[in-house]
C-alpha cells in the first residue's frame, strides 16, 4: 500500500502520519514513513536547497529540483520499500507538484504531467488523502510552528502570499474532484485523533478494495 | 555572441576558454565566462552534488538536476548577459547533456531533447566548439589535474569506466555531424596556443556571419 498525503501549509500532515503509523505498527504491519523533498540520503540536501528563503529560485530550477528529488526517491526509497511488503506513508508527492508548481505557480499541467510520470516511473499512490482546512487556519499554524521552532529555515513556501496558497487549495479540490476514487478530502479542521480516525476509515477501505 | 564550448573530461576546456576570454577582453569586449554545472549562485550547491563520488545518484535524478541548474543558469545568468550585450563564453551546455545522458547514460534521445529545450527555454548557442582528443589522452589528463589538485571531489564522471567515456565522445561527434553549421569539433591534442587559435578562427568567422 502507497499512501500520500496531500495539503497546504500547516495542515497537520506530519502529525496526523505520525499517529496513522502507530495504529499501523501496532496492528503489526511494517510501515515507513518518509516525505518530499527529501525522503532520501541525497535528498536531504535538495530539500535545504529548495525550502530555504534565500534560494533566488527561478521557477522551472524549482520544478526540476523537485523532480530530481522525486526521481531519487522512487528509485532508492519508495519502490525498494513496496517490493519488501512495506505500508508506505509519504508526506507529498506528485499531487504537490500539481498543486504548487502548476495550479499556483501557473506551469503548464500538461508538461507537468508528462515530467511527473517520467520522474515517477510512473509510480502512482494507491490513496491520497487531502488533509484540508481553511488557508488562513493552516497559515496561523504554520507561522506557529515557525515561532516555536524558532526558525525560519524552511519557510520558503510559508511565506508566499495568501493568494498563492488559496490557488495551492483550489488545486488540491481540483485533484480530487478529477481522481475521486484515489483522492479524498479529509476534514482536518478537527482535533488530530479526529483526523487521524478519519484517515484510518479511508486506509481500512482502501486494504478491502486491494 | 552565445559560444559554448564541449568534449570528454580532460579535453582542456577551462585553460583553453581562458586563454580565449583574454584575446577577447583585450579586443575590448565584455565577455562573460561561465559554466555548467555550478554558473549560478545557487548551482554551485547543485556541482557538488552532481561531481561528488559520494552522490548514488539514480540517473533520471541526475538529469533533472543538471536541467535544474540549466534553468536557473539560463534565467538568472545567461539571458542577462546576453540582453546585456556580453559575449558568453560557458564551459559545458546542452551538448553535455545530449552526450553524457543520452549517449552514454542510454536515457531516450527524444525525452531529452524535449526536457533540454524546456529547461533552457529555447535558448541555444550561436556557437558550439568540441575540444576533441583521444579519450585516453584526455582521461590521462583528468588524472594529472586530480593528482596535482590531490582532490577526487568533482570525479564522479571522470571515474567511469572507458566504454563510458567513449561513448560520450561519439555522441559529441554525432552531434557535430548533425548540426555542422552551430558545432565544430576542434583538433585539442596541440599546445595550447594552437587550440586558442583555432578556437578564435572559428568565433571570427561567426563574427562575420552575425
Amino acid at each position: 500500500m502507497f499512501i500520500t498525503f496531500e495539503g497546504i501549509e500547516g495542515a497537520g500532515k506530519t502529525t496526523v502520519i505520525q499517529g496513522i503509523a502507530k495504529i499501523l505498527e501496532e496492528r503489526g504491519s511494517s510501515v515507513l514513513v518518509t516525505r518530499e523533498p527529501g525522503g532520501s540520503t541525497f535528498g536531504t540536501s535538495l530539500r535545504s536547497l529548495l525550502l530555504s528563503c534565500d534560494s533566488d529560485l527561478d521557477e522551472l530550477a524549482e520544478l526540476y529540483l523537485f523532480l530530481a528529488d522525486r526521481a531519487q526517491h522512487v528509485s532508492k526509497v519508495l519502490r525498494p520499500a513496496l517490493d519488501r511488503g512495506d505500508i508506505v506513508l509519504c508526506d507529498r508527492y506528485i499531487d504537490s507538484t500539481t498543486a504548487y508548481q502548476g495550479y499556483a505557480r501557473g506551469l503548464d499541467q500538461d508538461e507537468l504531467h508528462t515530467l511527473n510520470t517520467i520522474a515517477s516511473r510512473g509510480l502512482k499512490p494507491d490513496l491520497t488523502l487531502v488533509l484540508d482546512l481553511p488557508v488562513e487556519e493552516g497559515l496561523a499554524r504554520a507561522a506557529k510552528r515557525r515561532s516555536l521552532l524558532q526558525s525560519d529555515a524552511e519557510a520558503r513556501f510559508d511565506l508566499e502570499k495568501l493568494s498563492f496558497h488559496q490557488a495551492v487549495a483550489a488545486g488540491f479540490h481540483a485533484i480530487a474532484a478529477s481522481e475521486p476514487q484515489r483522492v479524498r478530502l479529509v476534514d482536518a479542521a478537527r482535533s488530530k485523533e479526529e483526523v487521524v480516525r478519519a484517515c484510518m476509515a479511508e486506509i481500512d477501505q482502501l486494504a478491502k478494495r486491494l
